[in-house]
């Protein structure tokens, strides 16, 4: 085994093999909407060890389509390791020699934690649509029942990037005596009318297909067409023109001619229509409908009135990271929440990376995140 | 009736009512694919007088899902007038008191000319996916055919944005000796990989829909909601993130309150749906596959090897319009044009017109491009 996988399994800064572990709550979440839900299931994993005083523990929240696999591998034949794996393990930006790093599934997804593909114990069926609807803060709560669990009375950081950021947004907020320090990556503090309308199309694309059935698909066809439109439109929204111009520009899929045809005829229609097609095989149309649904939601000075009033209650240091060539969250909304901290005297970093990869950027920049998240977690 | 319509019937600076007309072509229309299309309808309308030398005409060229129809009504009932209204009439940019001002319906469209909706007289069904892949090239061709019925030797002007710049930039490439002057707004020499992109989305959306059956959808149930969906998309690309903010903000639909519910909740969520929901009225769901493919093929310097060799023979005196929140066609792009014509030495104004509307500014500034065109039109 050993032998066949050597980079996996010897890899000094990798967690090496890890297993998706489930809390299950057997109460009932109040949800903002005034609508409960549970019991709940939460998948979850961690990597490093929880400390005697309980105070080296790191919360890694996860983006739309993430899960609670952040580092490792489930098996030695794994080719792909967690999602944010250049992140996090011995010796990186979240050092599991010294932290203990959780990473929890969203409620409302479909990677373990209860979502709307979930069965309904009161009714021995699918949620489908169902399910309540859901927010930010909800996944935060669901979060905070996690943490009880674990015994961790405050996180040393929260961090994520885009919809993991805003929930690293909404904790210090709506638990600011249980944050220390916090990591918002490439994210905004509320979701702008160009984004939410993003998000429409992919609904749109999703309950227009016959086969979403009103959410009620899991004992048939899935509605993978839709799922795919929506994916392929949140995919260019993920990367830049200038990194699109760079990795395709115009080349052809085929060789050097035109073919005349409605098929692909440019590399850049491949790749989109493969992102879609990958992307139906791993993630829950109706999840897609919720968790957008929470993100267009999200607007963190909504109820106090202002961004400014909201981040009055807040105890943890900051350091805020943006990049260049993101569009879907610019650079301009992340100097927003740092101008709110900064009002309310809170210590606050900011830096902007220089970056072609538009929004992606937060998965891929980790040298210079890494540089800089260290530094941030020494003080 | 002049009574009840006093502002349409009495405008002075208005074309008044117009009708559009049809030329047939009885001849075959040689492609670029080496495919060949005809007979050809044309649907063009014309506004003023083509004066004895006829050395006053201007051909106006319509975007994506534009038509022939760019100026007037055509009954005095009519809520809305042409397309260009604002800048075609008496007085106006394109002073119909001093010009004769052409605009025709691009082939493989839906408002007219021959396309996949039309009948082919080989077979007296429609085309649908049997109609030829057509390009850029290709269109100016079929308007050069019109251009020889009309009589007309050389272009006093050519203009026209988006899809409709395209043409213009072929123009005087493809007709070096035919066109005078060049007004190509808020276009680009070749479509970018993301502009490719979000083409294949709308088409992926309009190909999975289960109505759209191959293409062969005209004596049943039309594939409406994947041509909404493709829309949407579109329509996002031709605002600015900085007008939608200001359009519509996190605006809700319905008075002060959360619905919780999957319907529109958000104001731009309405409205794109709306935009979606009103196109599919208008516009044929094949025409937009063929017209979003004529499109992606553009690439003026592809078959010299650049776009300054392309340039060579260019004749025309240029003025290039670009607007500084578009990021469809970005003013970056104006640019590469610009560049490419000082190279070769052509005589060129550039503007880069300050807008917060996106790419749609080209519909809706006319004041600063009325006062840019009509001094150029004067030289």
């Amino acid at each position: 085994m050993t032998e066949q996988h050597p980079a996996i399994l010897t890899d000094p800064s990798s967690v090496g093999l890890v297993a998706t572990q489930m809390y299950h709550y057997d109460g009932q979440l109040d949800l903002e909407s005034g609508q409960q839900l549970g019991p709940l299931d939460l998948a979850y994993e961690t990597y490093g060890a929880l400390n005697a005083a309980k105070d080296n523990a790191i919360l890694i929240i996860h983006a739309l389509s993430g899960n609670a696999h952040a580092a490792g591998y489930y098996t030695p034949e794994d080719r792909k390791p967690g999602w944010w794996d250049v992140m996090i393990g011995p010796g990186k930006a979240f050092d599991t020699n010294r932290f203990f790093v959780v990473c929890s599934n969203t409620i409302g997804g479909c990677s373990g934690s209860t979502g709307p593909g979930s069965i309904n114990p009161a009714t021995g069926q699918p949620y489908g649509m169902t399910f309540p609807i859901i927010t930010i803060p909800d996944m935060v709560n669901a979060q905070r029942l996690l943490m009880d669990y674990l015994g961790i009375p405050c996180w040393y950081a929260v961090s994520g990037g885009s919809m993991g950021g805003m929930q690293v947004l909404q904790w210090v907020v709506s638990y600011p005596e249980r944050v220390a320090r916090c990591i918002p990556i490439a994210t905004t503090h509320r979701l702008s009318a160009q984004s939410i309308a993003f998000n429409a199309v992919g609904r749109a694309a999703i309950m227009s297909d016959p086969d979403w059935c009103d959410g009620n698909y899991y004992d048939r066809q899935l509605p993978t067409n839709g799922l795919a439109v929506a994916r392929m439109v949140a995919h260019i929204t993920y990367l830049s023109e200038e990194s699109m111009h760079a990795k395709f520009g115009r080349n052809l899929r085929h060789a050097d001619a035109y073919t005349w045809k409605f098929d692909p005829e440019f590399s850049v229609e491949t790749y989109l229509h493969y992102q879609g097609d990958e992307f139906v095989k791993r993630f829950d149309a109706n999840s897609y409908l919720y968790i957008t649904k929470a993100m267009d939601y999200f607007d963190l000075g909504v109820s106090t009135g202002s961004l400014v009033k909201a981040m009055e209650v807040v105890k943890a240091r900051f350091l805020v990271m943006s990049y260049s060539s993101d569009w879907l969250f610019p650079t301009a909304q992340s100097r927003e929440i740092v101008r709110a901290l900064r009002f309310n005297g809170i210590d606050v970093s900011f830096v902007e990376i220089e970056s072609p990869s538009g929004h992606d950027a937060f998965l891929l920049e980790y040298d210079e995140m890494t540089k800089l998240i260290r530094g941030f977690l020494e003080k």
